[in-house]
């Protein structure tokens, strides 16, 4: 079966996000204040699968041999 | 009051994604092959507003005017 799985990568806690810092610092200046911004990678890839949790085993694979850097990345993974 | 808006960037329908064939190509080689797979940026941003709809308006202007290029990226606003 189809199925289409969403893997959301971001950067650990901790880790410094330079671009969110810049993010921050241009919105400053256009005055939309934050106190606390995000980045993340959004991926939406179809995969075919015998069922949702193996779309999930399967977009795991991905993200550990692929996407993510696992010593500096968490994700997610949402199945649709 | 407080609220996080959850921006989703992506590229238009129709416009040349050469990250997201790059990844499909390699996940064809890993032996996970993919007939469908999309790239988007997500930015999760904390924003002082009146109310929701406030926050969803100010997430529109930091789209138009930062964020996206209105041009070749397509952008989703959700209030949480």
């Amino acid at each position: 079966m189809k199925y289409t799985v969403a893997i959301t990568i971001a950067l650990k806690k901790g880790m410094l996000d330079p671009e969110a810092r810049a993010i921050r610092h241009a919105l400053q200046n256009l005055g939309f204040p934050t106190e606390d911004l995000s980045t993340a990678r959004l991926f939406k890839i179809a995969l075919d699968a015998a069922d949702a949790d193996a779309a999930r085993e399967v977009a795991g694979q991905i993200c550990e041999r692929l996407l993510a850097n696992p010593v500096i990345h968490r994700y997610t993974i949402e199945v649709e």
